[in-house]
């Protein structure tokens, strides 16, 4: 593979779209920037009022805008409701992976259980390893050096990077994306205590994810402990984030990295979790909340919003006499409630 | 391997108990479940109090209880003393993995070294390898796409899954499950500082892991500096994990996801770490020492207990009022002792 | 490998030091250890003034002290300007991974593409897979299970440990180490809401990384939106951590475990990061500023020093009792101003 050399016209773009171009739609390009980068053959967007300054000295030769900027657009206007999304969906004709396709087939070095079913269009990679049982739809790709357990299910035109690991059992939508390094259906931590030491609780159920899930590099979803851990469709999971077992996330919601979700616990649908975000075990967050970065939740969260714990950070000698009075914090209290009722006495 | 249809009646699960079955012991079971989602071939626990409430409506063929519940138990009882220790060791005789007992065998793919010694029983997968040196004891398993450094030691019974990495020199016990993805033995972060840049310390240490020992997918256990990082017996850690060079944990501890341990940390015996708690490095933690989800430590603590940092989650537009008087706490406190004062004299 | 019996005399590291012996040069060494753990034919080092007291007891060879303690020591000196940075320097003598150095050669096992190019003294191991238009310097070695991305470029001696994974279209520099499980370029985390669900940004820019940089295992760099993700020269990144789409990382900047830094922020030269930092995305922190151990920076910082947010671990009884009065914070900053006004009145 060579990084592609698109070339397309605006009025290709437009069409592609499905809206007009104002100017002259012969105009080459070969790729997107932002409209401070893009060169007269790049195809800028305005997403972001934070940006609207950049847009009179643009040299792109089009801006992807919403049409109450397009008379400040010195260039030609791709006029649309939602520009970021138009951005989303313009980057796709640009995507090295998505241009050269990839050629299906088995690769000599990839080992395939001979009852393995493997739909058509399916490209296997080089060393990659698929159990027996394993069901693998149409045009599912399975990256270098990736394993996909027994009897583990693929659906159609899902994609695994290189050095996926997949346990047995697992069952997968269609469309979806694990990055490079990600692991589904490890053992969830279960393990009961007599007294002296641990006794392990094998990990009896499974991992479901939906469809157009997609999941970052080095993340860890695990499996059930009797019933299955289930990701909704159209779930984002950045990298670094550790999905425990038995926790449902509802469709739509976001999660950013290095987020932290204990076992058994329910998040609801178009819930955005920003990085770091821990959420202990057992909660239930309704739909439509957002929790800011590095916070902890201990309790479930009935009530749609956005939630936030920690403090900023501030330089380290003010933080230091600050952090040490959080320890008094109590005490100042009940110490300013007994000068109140003096004064009131 | 395809799912197994483990069938047993409820005296053969009350043998493996050594418990009696109070109802007909010839009832065929083939599975675990909740009291609330069991279905009449399934085997229910009560091993929290919290679902005492499901007791009485539930289909189970039969519940693994206390005694103090028997009465009030509408099926089949199996009473034990503690039922989630009940449950863990009944959970192993439903686990796929080890009622498909894996024939031992090296798969044509794995590259193994000539001089690699093999105990009996020993299975490694496709595309595993296994270098120069390494010593895995008898019962060993190695999963697909794993690799065994030189030199390392693998005790009898430990199971790597697929795409783990071992370093070379590296002492692991028995019986230790490592999951996928999880890296034993990288490069403890050793940098001197010359005023310019850095220079890299050569980890020169290795890594000992005990018997009973199980790691997460996609934890790392760095090597020592100069003498070893060392994880003791039936220690347990979750996914997401981090420990540094020459951190000591002791027997019996068990590290939730997420968690991070700076260099030369030494944690005692029979801890417990929450979800994404920090200790900084060079401390010491006594036994029996509990640290609460996401708290930071950064001074030793002598003694046992449960220890806490941070604040709760609260809606965010409080929780900016309150956390922007948190740069100004040490002033609060100085104006209350201030007026406190000034209303005493 | 066998862990190599590497032997020196005090001589020879002298001389690899550019430094005189104090004492008998021709004694035999054959590795390093710290002051109290040293035997007569290891070399110890004096670095931290905390060790002083171990000092007078050493049983070492010799010691790699500043000058200002050669006359409490009791065996042969080595003296340095600075005994860390020469510890560092020793301490790659006695390295089994250099001493033992590994041949060039391509392992049968290993998939390279037909056009990949490939330097002198290269070495793939085991399992390894090089896709098509990669290019690799001389001496570069890749461990096994790895995996290297189309088109993307290693630069001279690199080094990839097991099972790493990068990319299509990244670049490396010169003497970079990567260690296993670590992933460079994998899609950032970009997607837009059209007011029902996600559409994915196809990640179209790269990452790079310069000459000297070192990532940990389990690690994430990931690819650019755009333009690239760029990592500095001389960039020391600890394990599990996150670097999001086009983040820029300056010069000689370290990251303790388990960091994450959200997308487009910018990091100085000559920067630390403690163990577990969050910093939001889209910030900019100049040169020369350290952050402690898990504070969330949200804001940009302009000025060299250290930074910190968050509250130290306390007994958890107490903790409650201060956690609870965080969320009264502002109402009790209220209470004591209209104190003081009152008693000012």
């Amino acid at each position: 593979m060579t990084h592609p050399q698109v070339s397309m016209t605006l009025a290709d773009i437009a069409r592609h779209l499905n809206i007009p171009v104002k100017g002259d739609g012969n105009v080459a390009v070969s790729g997107l920037a932002t409209l401070k980068d893009a060169g007269p053959d790049q195809v800028a967007f305005l997403a972001n009022r934070a940006y609207v300054k950049d847009l009179a000295s643009t040299r792109a030769a089009a801006v992807l805008l919403h049409p109450d900027y397009a008379q400040d657009c010195p260039v030609a206007c791709l006029e649309i409701a939602n520009p970021y999304v138009g951005y989303a969906q313009l980057s796709q004709l640009f995507d090295p992976l998505a241009v050269n396709r990839l050629e299906a087939g088995v690769h000599p070095s990839a080992v395939v259980a001979e009852d393995a079913k493997l739909g058509q269009g399916v490209r296997i990679e080089a060393n990659a390893v698929v159990a027996s049982g394993a069901v693998l739809a149409d045009n599912v790709v399975i990256g270098p050096g990736s394993v996909v357990g027994a009897d583990t299910q693929l659906g159609e035109g899902s994609h695994l990077h290189a050095n996926v690991t997949l346990y047995h059992g697992v069952v997968i939508g269609k469309r979806v994306i694990l990055h490079s390094g990600c692991v589904i259906g490890a053992d969830g931590f279960g393990f009961a205590h007599d007294g002296t030491g641990w006794h392990k609780i094998a990990q009896l159920g499974g991992v479901i994810l939906g469809d157009d899930v997609e999941v970052g590099s080095c993340s860890s979803i695990d499996r059930g402990a009797l019933g299955d851990t289930v990701i909704g469709n159209d779930v984002k999971i950045d990298s670094q984030v550790q999905i425990a077992h038995n926790v449902h996330i509802g469709d739509h919601t976001a999660l950013a990295g290095c987020v932290g979700i204990a076992g058994s616990t329910r998040v609801g649908k178009h819930c955005m979790l920003g990085g770091g975000v821990g959420l202990s075990g057992h909660l239930t967050l309704c739909d439509g909340v957002q929790v800011t970065g590095m916070s902890l939740v201990t309790n479930s969260i009935h009530k749609p919003g956005v939630y936030s714990s920690g403090t900023g950070a501030m330089a380290n000698h003010q933080w230091r006499k600050n952090a040490v009075r959080f320890k008094q914090l109590d005490e100042i209290a009940k110490r300013l409630a007994r000068l109140e009722k003096r004064h009131q006495g």
